[in-house]
């Protein structure tokens, strides 16, 4: 293992520098933007160590990369593995929280600030190194793909289409899932699943043109209906009211419910590392528990008549809320939709409209899978430190679909790069450096063992 | 009568066209911009026909404008008139709503279209140049003094300690208040008291920073507090739930709730002419009922997290709302803010915060005081057409501290050059010409009709 060790050490300036000219490329799915200034740049990457790649553009939406690397002739051709990542990211906003450029990719103190440096370009730029890596010294271990899309941050919409018009070309003995981090504890951590996804948007319209805010004597106010209609959905315990929205949350195995009660949260952390003011809505349960195995439902944003500084007294023509739910095994987004209409309708806010802007199902691996098992052992050799696998993730992909398609027992283990503060998703995401770093040589060594592996 | 509607008209030049100059200058209280500029532009307005003025501006906040000027030889020394006037205006978001420029004072089918035409540019014009009509035909026929301040959009905050201060200078018989239009059925309506207002801001923050909303499992949401925060401030029925919110509400004379009882609402025109998605709140109350006497309490905005296209999950920091309560004789502001905080409190929010961003008393003059009879009165013999008294506005202005400083039997009525559809606050706010000349015809008489009363 030093030698790779030392090969991927030298690698090193070549891949921070490979994955600067990555972040610094906008590619905003949400904003459609730069997304085919970004596949050009990603095609690069790919050939450029040795990969043959096609772009998939016929199922609609942002282009699906698919990318091909044949095992040399010392390697393994009778096992593929697959991996999972997608170049598009978060809308940099709120732009004036970043304390660093959105998209700089800036250095500084041995991390590499820009919007998708954890999610999930890091992730992409230590896979291509690694293969380039073993490319250079002794060939590829095993047949290696890649799927790359273009709409993962506004929930994937058309993935499924083109893993089903393509299940043949992507057809794989196991799935490298896009993203991972080391924990507060400096412990290596990844899943084996993902949580489910259905983000909606509600809309209530109360007239054609802002009021002036007297007229709230008698008119009714369309931010104080979004109000009360979304007090209905959720109690002051945090518990989601709707009716039926558990119904088709799947039994959890003995073994599962062990797993969230054994791993060990570290709660004053958590709350000191983002600054919360209010404690943990769990109680006294393990916050794992909540995070792997409960639904939720979160306002990502609101919005209704003047937010700017001072007073403007109108009485705003609509009003608007976005909602998160996130789903876990059997619940269906599309149903769980419905399920949010009816309650409405039911409340007497048939006049509160409601869409969903994505949906995806649940996935979870087998846990006593060999090749995960792989994952963490390779792990624990790179990282040199302690390497923790929940069943699955408290966040959502598109995993669901991969198993549809490649197959209902598909292994899926998602690792990478990033770090307990990597902010993803909010101002001055991150990944340090020496992670990048360790990400590669664990990605070099589990090529190794799959290759290897019967 | 007629030689003046004659005189009125040949003014229509000059008068148009200052009130575009005044129109094309921003004065916008809460984003604090262009007030000085303007206070000079105002200056020039009273020099130009000949008054004396003092800009005072030792007591804080935007500087208010004093003018004076003398009854003529032939008129009344003992008689004075004050108007006020702000000049200030709302802030013009949303920008993109608007099919006019803002501030181009742009004319159309007899309309000129800009932010604070309507409220309060138009009328400052119209009596300024009916004083320079009178100056030149005749002479004043009573003392006219002028209080123009720039903060009524924001509350009017420094004037009270302004009147205190400067009592004497503003002592008058009468006032005009500043604003006033006609209705739907093309009669004017014009006030004799205004609402009180107590406008808050409620914040919730939950961390420093914007997280992942996968952690919505276990992270109490800030927005979601909110949310359930305000919907104890109010029932689906609309009535305020803020303990003791009715306590001090004045108990109103027959007279006045037969006024209301009696005044016709024209409940189908008014819905259509702004949109109305959903019935009046007031039932099958008369909506003037409301309008005039009920208290209220509105959503004037609502904010948190990621309002752009498309989706981001993310759990917002923070969240916050603004509310506008309009208020009746006898509630006091500090004390309804003193009574959100503490039904707040009550109901487990202590995290919320409230502030009070501004507050101003109700304020009815006495409706069988002559003077509001000669208002009245002229108005029909300007406008030619049926003129309704209303006891007071369903709006706010700084009403109250004129009657604490000036004397608390001092006859207040408001008039103006609006139309029904001057949009006051919202986009395409407007004046038509031909309100602004009969507006300029109604102050000419009733100046002429005061020198002369006892």
């Amino acid at each position: 293992m030093n030698i790779f060790k030392e090969l991927v050490h030298r690698q090193m300036t070549e891949a921070v520098s490979t994955l600067q000219r990555y972040c610094r490329q906008p590619s905003i799915a949400a904003q459609h933007v730069g997304i085919e200034e970004t596949v050009q740049i990603v095609q690069d990457m790919i050939t450029t160590v040795g990969g043959q790649t096609k772009v998939l553009d016929d199922c609609g939406g942002n282009p699906v990369i698919y990318a091909e690397f044949s095992a040399g002739i010392n390697g393994n051709p009778n096992k593929t593995l697959l991996f999972y990542n997608h170049y598009d990211v978060q809308p940099p906003e709120p732009l004036n929280e970043w304390t660093k450029p959105p998209f700089g990719a800036e250095i500084h103190d041995g991390k590499l600030y820009a919007r998708g440096a954890a999610d999930n370009k890091g992730d992409l730029t230590v896979r291509l190194q690694a293969i380039s890596i073993l490319q250079e010294n002794g060939g590829l271990p095993c047949n290696v793909k890649f799927l790359i899309e273009g709409e993962e941050e506004i929930g994937s919409p058309s993935l499924p289409r083109y893993l089903e018009k393509y299940a043949d070309l992507f057809q794989a003995d196991a799935c490298i899932w896009e993203f991972g981090h080391k924990n507060a504890d400096e412990h290596v951590e990844m899943v084996a699943g993902i949580k489910g996804m259905c983000y909606l948007q509600l809309w209530c319209h109360g007239a054609d043109i802002d009021l002036h805010s007297s007229n709230g004597a008698i008119v009714d106010n369309a931010a104080w209906r979004l109000v009360q209609a979304l007090a209905t959905l959720k109690d002051g315990d945090n518990r989601i009211l709707v009716d039926g929205f558990y119904d088709d949350v799947a039994a959890l195995s003995p073994e599962l419910i062990q797993m969230a009660e054994e791993r060990p949260f570290n709660r004053k952390q958590f709350s000191e590392q983002v600054g919360l003011l209010r404690p943990l809505i769990c109680g006294d349960e393990n916050p794992n528990f909540h995070l792997w195995y409960a639904p939720t439902m979160t306002i990502c944003g609101l919005e209704s008549g003047y937010t700017g500084e001072g007073s403007k007294t109108v009485l705003p023509r609509r009003a608007q809320a976005k909602l998160d739910c996130r789903l876990v095994p059997n619940q269906d987004p599309d149903d769980i939709t419905a399920k949010v209409r009816k309650h409405l309708d039911t409340h007497g806010f048939t006049d509160v409209e409601v869409s969903q802007i994505n949906g995806e199902h649940a996935y979870r691996s087998d846990i006593n899978h060999p090749f995960v098992g792989m994952v963490v052992e390779t792990a624990r050799q790179a990282y040199e430190t302690e390497v923790v696998l929940s069943p699955n993730s408290a966040g959502t992909g598109p995993m669901y679909p991969f198993g549809e398609y490649l197959g209902l027992d598909f292994p899926i283990v998602s690792t990478g790069c990033g770090w307990w503060n990597s902010r993803a998703h909010a101002p001055d995401e991150s990944i340090r450096i020496a992670d990048f770093e360790q990400a590669m040589l664990h990605m070099v060594l589990l090529m190794r063992e799959f290759g290897e592996s019967a």
